[in-house]
């Protein structure tokens, strides 16, 4: 059976696909864990091409296309684009060649901040290439034209969390670097556009103060997932808690430790799978 | 002809090939320049997948393979892995594929680093992938077994770098918290492991002091360049200054323009180059 046949027939047996660049998607894990407990996850992380958050939109297009291709391979009845990166630059090219419904994190993230922000002034963080796709400020004005969207890039925030310096001088440094200018510009909702970024929430919380509203885009998604199953008729309603399996493209990752511990997964095995690159037949 | 055939009638005017995962390597390329301006030089950077210095040898290994393929594709008669971790990880690999002449800068930098120790005590930054592969005190004890060798991952530098945060004070504390133990243990020589440190030669200078002699393994990776090309008689002696190529395997890197400018390389057209992942034959 291809693949195509197979996603004209999803059971709600099968697992749900969850992807990223790296580690940080597993934020997005915890909350479909939360919300539907029933479900069997895979998590994929493409850790041996991390980070895609500085790369050009064909190399991302590139990468999701292949990583949801293993993915649906996996018998995946729908995939989560758990990074906003290709969710900001693949989501279009996704959904051309895939029939299984695919959702990102950056629709459900704009619908909540919408919903939040009462002066009508958002601010978003995210990588460059989330940043400099416009996609956030696309999906809020689509909803309402009217409401003023100030983007900053934080480049530096993924690797400082990824080591694990969430409290670290030099990362409340860079933090007031990003943060200020938007806080100046008097933003009353900040969306956390980067699946990284939630680990940093406490930080970031206490250095905005409680005007302004947090918007997690792993929460947000989780909904979404929830309501396309239901719509789909593809919810898991097996009497066990589900299972959660875990494939990296390169094994080794310090940063899975800390997020494991700190997102409470106690994730047991971690695979391994390989990304082919160019063969080498010539040589 | 096959690449294979194609090594064994390497020809003076043929190109000498570098590559790094990214930008970096091209502080090689500058001091190739240098010593050697006739040379025509071929640089790939495989941004598409940098950074290498978090992931694992069979990854390292893998892209390394993949890269050297398309410089051999490329005509290269020499190869120079001009990036620490491929260098650390993936020599031994290179040299068992490939017949072209393959150098790396880890052995140059360790001779280069016994030469100038006085006191034997020797100072190594690098990735964490070049740090934990311990292939600098390998090098280093297989010259003189009673040197010292201490050792410091660094992991924030090359994000800190492609930033262009040379002197940011965030740079500066993130210096000191790598180096003041390497300082506190009395070295008197430092190797810059990685090719983007030699972008924080002046600032790393400051700190450490006169007392401490630096090593740039790009100025001693491109004397070996010159030793080799002599022995194999395959020195270009063109009565004309050599040319630079410059490809990427993914468009989008904001550090290029910065490393352009601060090493005077005048690059003026930047190709791409593919590198092909699994094909999605199946959907």
């Amino acid at each position: 059976m291809s693949i195509l046949e197979m996603s004209n027939h999803n059971r709600p047996e099968q697992p749900v696909g969850v992807f990223d660049s790296g580690i940080g998607g597993l934020t997005v894990v915890r909350a479909i864990k939360d919300l539907l407990p029933k479900e069997d996850l895979f998590y994929l992380g493409d850790t041996a091409r991390l980070p895609y958050g500085n790369k050009d939109r064909l190399t991302i297009e590139r990468y999701s296309l292949e990583i949801a291709g293993l993915l649906a391979a996996e018998g995946a009845k729908l995939i989560v684009v758990a990074c906003n990166t290709a969710s900001a630059l693949a989501l279009p090219r996704l959904h051309e060649v895939f029939r299984i419904p695919i959702i990102g994190v950056i629709e459900s993230g704009a619908r909540a901040a919408v919903a939040q922000s009462q002066k009508r002034r958002i601010g978003i963080i995210g990588t460059r290439a989330t940043i400099a796709s416009g996609a956030y400020e696309r999906a809020i004005q689509a909803i309402d034209p009217g409401i003023a969207v100030l983007s900053q890039p934080c480049p530096l925030l993924v690797p400082l969390i990824e080591e694990g310096m969430f409290d670290h001088s030099v990362t409340i440094e860079m933090l007031h670097h990003y943060l200020d200018p938007l806080i100046a510009e008097r933003i009353d909702t900040l969306v956390l556009g980067c699946t990284h970024y939630p680990l940093l929430k406490k930080t970031i919380s206490d250095m905005i103060g409680e005007d302004i509203v947090l918007v997690d885009s792993a929460e947000n998604c989780a909904a979404q997932v929830l309501e396309v199953l239901r719509e789909t008729r593809l919810e898991n309603r097996a009497e066990r808690p589900g299972n959660l399996e875990v494939a990296l493209t390169d094994s080794s990752n310090p940063f899975f430790k800390t997020a494991d511990r700190v997102l409470e997964l106690n994730i047991s095995r971690v695979q391994t799978r390989i990304v082919q690159g160019v063969t080498m037949a010539a040589i």
